[in-house]
């Protein structure tokens, strides 16, 4: 597999979901729709912070065309004492943030919600619920949050023991670091802020719930797990998972959002009431209010080295913003920001802040691009101080196999080091930044960055047709080109055209258990279940012919889609193909396919190393990226233009994170810029072609060797570009974004 | 298993798909809609037989609305030189059926399709389509057909020699006839004919295609077989299997009649024509007059007797009707009429005639009924001249295990002997008739029946959901309430309530092959590899346990839906139920299911006997059905209701037969009844509550005993009822059906 023998992994096949996607025929969430469908709507808290005193919805039940109202007293709760877990969620959380219970927390926080036979009428029954609502000072900002006279937004949380808006803490420790800091020459310790910034997923949440009068249901929504949908919904209405099938729409984007779900359980209540299909879709309002965007944070780092350029000590403290509910990435801000480097003494903590914000939700690679950004930023005024290249600073230090990380794992091969050496060979890093136009001024950055990875479960079907072609099924939203590489693969195992398989993706009752598309999972773990389901199908293969030709199963290879007699027989008998033993599978016992479901492991973690040309207007205070290359270790790249888009992908999103991206928020705790026009997410106009060099170093531990690549594009950047700002001006950033105003504050400061 | 032991197997649970049809939420193909969907419709031949010169689709095109019009030129036509077989179909005929070719054969035969905006534009345009017609004189009946001038369908059909109306022969022997009726001292020889009679299921033909800009096909349509429709449609299209995905709606009936197709390939030829999803549903009128009916037919049968009641010899001929294009179930009546019984000698011969009529389709035990009817009359017959009671002569002679079959096999173990015993002791066969009102007639008929029953190709799938309850997803449409006895039986298995396992049946990309809802295979074959796979997952249920109590698998049981510890280390821990191990199964190896997919065997045939009494209004000539009873080996009740539907269904369907159904043709070869108001199918109204008598022989060969019971309901109906209205009248009717003015010109002449 790992050789040039390949014919189709490392192909850029056409994506078998392309032509469906593009001519408009795919169909999302918001497109389906059922006889006697009506509509679902939310109301949403006025308040960024009230204790609900009653809920009367007698006059919207009394509209006419309503069919159905729920609130609080509909949702499954749970108790408060311990712990309810599915995955990372904590479904105590969960079911609040689906619909406020004691208290709304936040501005847009769900209260009720209400199906009616249209929109308008379901629109003009919210108007007529009639919330009593008993206003509370809220909180925004983590160090407000955190000051001793703080509202406190949770009676039921303590932190060491007091009540607090800290839900949470972790703790990574290496060595000893006082004696680490004790041996340094330099030390560098510095503060940083960055911002919460949403997914910006094009689709909206959306799904469409019908449940039979007993109790049958059946859920499409746009979502990264049909799985997690059955089990949330199932937990959150009190329905066995075995009577809900959750059918996966295609997906307009998620980048973590979509683990969660907001929709369903109130649309599966609503239709339980109704006896009617409910469909409910988000407004791109409501996705910025009230969907969950990333955590923002603060930061402390504080790193040593050694005068000859060797990294001894470091400690970081990262406050993330959780939102309104408990459970923000704090493992992986502090588990990835060290983790790129060896470093002997270590001390990663992590806390985990409430305030009056909607709930965070996943976001690429949590919290690393949190930890990569104070990290990175540190690591390079440690090579400034050294008076070291910071790509050499880092190479350095470069982990590698065998290199003990602070989050835990000892390192396989990896190939960090191969990306930082191509970044030092590359055009790019050695072509000089050039002059700037008058009121300008030029710099470069660079910055790495580490995500863990993820195996766990996955399931696959491969079967044969009756003439001769491949079907394919897993149990994972495509979000990235999953498909296309799982063709690719599945070609290749089996020798034949990648065009003749078709790949898949089952609902909850046709596959089995398959955990989410998230954690650069996907490819990793659903090639594994494929392999070993194609190497399934291919043994019944050479029984086949075996059977056919009366020979032993053990004198028969598959080679180019053919069975072909081995050893004393070769020759004896002209090889069958695949379409020959598919026609004769009756006869030869059936029909042909295998499948496997499997908690997969090995994943290992992904590295990439990022340079940033930046050109600053000192004028207007615009930042603009001149030129950005990012270098990553890609195991193997299955498909090219997927692994290319992904981490162009990430780079364009951390470019908007580090430059412009941020909530605004007024007085009463309300998001003033709840739309693309003012929420300023990147476009194209905006950025200059992004390359993407792969390097594959193949994961030892996959059949071939695949990495996960999804999320370590999104660690870098944030530092990558306010190194290259400070290169540029000469003044370091310590917060984001690195907005007009902000760099003309800075410059003027 | 065959033991009183059982919890679910033969208990009468709720049907899991019943709540969603009773409240009109079940999906059948028409309630189906896509973004962007347009309406298809048939244009149909006005001739019972006619040349097609030229079709001119231009003003059509034209038409504002129309988005694609196909013709003959767009299907896949195959070589006539040889066979192109799936399954019993072959398509060189089934090409022509779905759309004429080089000649319109019958009246209603498609003859080009459009695709427009709404259903008025498509009926608009197809009065646009220009059809040069050469009509041709045309023949609907055997007789006629058989005449040596008459007009010949097809030039390329050759019987011995000669251009023909037969288009095939089927000889089946055993013994030596002559010797046979040498020895007899009763010899009877009677000649019969039926009527086609049509499947009369409730929903018509139905699809929705959408074939995308690179040809990846999704068919939502109505059939006995998902795997059917993708095969057709990507033989008659010429798209491979693996782009097509055909997901089975709910199915409002099919009785055979859905196991071809007629839409399907026209609607994805407009789609992928006019790059939009094409709707195409039938009215009544083009179901009654072009979708298969069952054939029509004229038999001799020949039966000879020993004095003390032996049959020893038997002779029949067949000639059935296949429509307009061949392939009529000559196999079914050949094979099935004398099957019942232990006779040495035995000669059945069936040859297949086309005519200018709709193409015939399988209806339950397709060509049986029309075997039994004749034979189980003579015998009627036989038993008279003997002075025999006709259960006793029935039973004297009845197939046993051991007994050698002229189609073929030689019995195992079946329970044909039990349903005669059954019924001569039943009150019904005790009770007598009672006198008639003045101016009525009553009489009592026995007959038997015999149908093979099928095995063959199945898939599923048995899943353990995270929350502990299980999903099975089969291959097969459910028609019969397969899905509740699979619940049942998998209940059974695991040891868990029924209620905490959802069956589901998966479309062509997500289940393995499975052949047809057909042949009375579902359960039998479905029964078979959920079994294997409820194993599997047993199996690993048992691993898992194991591993958890670091003991040996072997030293785990499986019962009452928990793992206990056996031998040494029972009691040492407690159990683990099905929950509590799915709860843990991330960490015990991951997901928990197993699939299968198996060509099954052991089928075995079906054995059933009915009673029934009649009254003969005289004046009128309406026969009354006063009371019916089928006594039927039905292997093991896995769910008695729906064994006892489908005996009840099949003597509805084969009172209709006898007593009422047929096609009225005009001069021109059209029917004149096309439609449920003329065309007199039985309603409730028209009979008495029908007794099922279930008599459990389980099937050796069959982990669950079952043996198919969906077909042989329907075969004795016929004979029955022509025999108790001998015994009420005294003459005896050798043509069906008995409608009223058939009886009064019988009961004067």
């Amino acid at each position: 597999m790992n050789d040039m023998t390949n014919k189709w992994i490392g192909q850029r096949t056409i994506r078998p979901d392309g032509a469906e996607k593009v001519t408009g025929r795919a169909a999302y969430a918001a497109d389906t729709t059922m006889p006697g469908m009506i509509w679902g709507k939310v109301l949403r808290s006025p308040h960024a912070h009230a204790v609900i005193r009653s809920i009367d919805t007698a006059k919207a039940e009394a509209l006419p065309g309503v069919k159905a109202v729920v609130t609080r007293a509909d949702i499954v709760d749970f108790p408060l004492d311990k712990p309810v877990m599915l995955g990372i969620q904590d479904m105590r959380w969960m079911s609040r943030n689906v619909m406020a219970r004691e208290k709304a927390l936040f501005h847009g926080h769900p209260v009720a919600a209400v199906a009616a036979t249209s929109e308008s009428i379901a629109a003009e029954a919210l108007r007529l619920i009639e919330v009593e609502y008993e206003v509370l000072p809220h909180v925004i900002e983590i160090d407000d949050a955190l000051r001793p006279d703080a509202p406190i937004l949770h009676d039921f949380l303590r932190f060491e023991g007091k009540p607090s808006n800290i839900a949470g803490k972790l703790e990574h420790k290496l060595g000893n670091i006082e004696a680490g800091f004790a041996e340094a020459d330099v030390v560098i310790e510095r503060s940083f802020t960055t911002r919460p910034v949403h997914q910006g997923y094009i689709e909206p949440h959306a799904c469409l719930v019908s449940v039979a009068a007993d109790g049958k249901t059946t859920i499409w929504s746009s979502s990264q797990g049909q799985f997690m949908v059955r089990a949330m919904t199932a937990l959150l209405t009190g329905l066995p998972q075995s009577d809900i099938r959750a059918i996966p729409a295609e997906i307009g984007g998620g980048f973590g959002g979509k683990t969660i779900i907001y929709l369903e359980p109130l649309a599966t209540l609503l239709s339980k009431k109704s006896g009617r299909p409910v469909k409910m879709v988000m407004s791109r309002e409501e996705v910025m209010r009230a969907s969950g965007p990333t955590s923002g944070s603060k930061s402390t780092v504080k790193i040593g080295a050694t005068r000859d350029g060797r990294l001894v000590a470091a400690q970081g403290t990262f406050w993330l913003q959780a939102g309104a509910l408990p459970g923000s990435p704090i493992r992986g801000a502090a588990g990835c920001g060290f983790a790129p480097y060896t470093i002997p003494n270590v001390v990663a903590t992590g806390f985990d802040v409430v305030s009056n914000r909607s709930k965070v939700a996943a976001y690429r690679a949590p919290g690393a691009p949190i930890g990569a950004y104070a990290v990175e930023c540190v690591i390079d005024e440690v090579a400034e101080a050294l008076g070291m290249d910071p790509l050499e600073l880092r190479l350095k230090n470069a982990a590698r196999q065998g290199t003990k990380a602070a989050h835990g794992p000892v390192y396989p091969r990896i190939g960090f080091m191969e990306t930082i050496e191509a970044a030092q060979a590359h055009p790019h890093y050695n072509t000089p930044l050039g002059e700037a136009p008058a009121g300008r001024l030029r710099g470069r950055g660079v910055a790495s960055g580490f995500w863990f990875n993820a195996g766990g479960e996955s399931s696959a079907q491969v079967n044969i047709t009756e003439d001769g072609n491949v079907v394919v099924t897993t149990g994972h939203p495509d979000i990235g080109g999953s498909r296309a590489s799982i063709a690719n693969i599945t070609a290749e195992l089996l020798g034949i055209d990648y065009k003749r398989v078709s790949v898949l993706i089952g609902d909850t009752a046709t596959i089995g258990y398959s955990n989410l598309t998230g954690g650069s999972r996907v490819l990793f773990a659903s090639a594994m279940v494929v392999t070993q389901s194609a190497e399934k199908v291919i043994t019944s293969l050479k029984e086949r012919a075996a059977k056919i030709w009366k020979i032993d199963p053990e004198a028969v290879a598959w080679e180019n889609g053919e069975a072909r007699p081995v050893s004393e027989n070769a020759g004896r008998f002209p090889p069958l193909s695949l379409a020959e033993l598919a026609a004769r599978a009756t006869e030869t016992g059936g029909p042909i396919g295998a499948g496997v479901q499997l908690n997969t492991t090995g994943a290992e973690g992904g590295f990439a190393t990022h340079l940033c040309d930046v050109e600053v207007d000192v004028d207007l205070g615009i930042v603009r990226v001149l030129r950005y290359t990012s270098f990553q270790d890609v195991g193997r790249a299955v498909h090219p233009s997927y692994v290319e888009g992904q981490m162009q992908g990430g780079a364009a999103q951390g470019i908007g994170w580090a430059l412009n991206e941020e909530y605004i928020y007024d007085r009463q705790g309300r998001v003033e810029n709840a739309g693309f026009l003012d929420y300023r997410m990147p476009v194209c106009s905006d950025l200059p072609m992004l390359d993407a060099v792969m390097i594959e170093v193949p994961n030892p531990k996959h059949p071939q060797g695949v990495r996960g690549v999804g999320e370590v594009p999104l660690v870098p950047p944030l530092a990558a570009v306010a190194n290259a700002v400070h290169d540029a001006l000469g003044k370091r950033f310590y917060a984001l974004p690195m907005s007009p105003p902000r760099v003309l504050e800075r410059l003027e400061g």
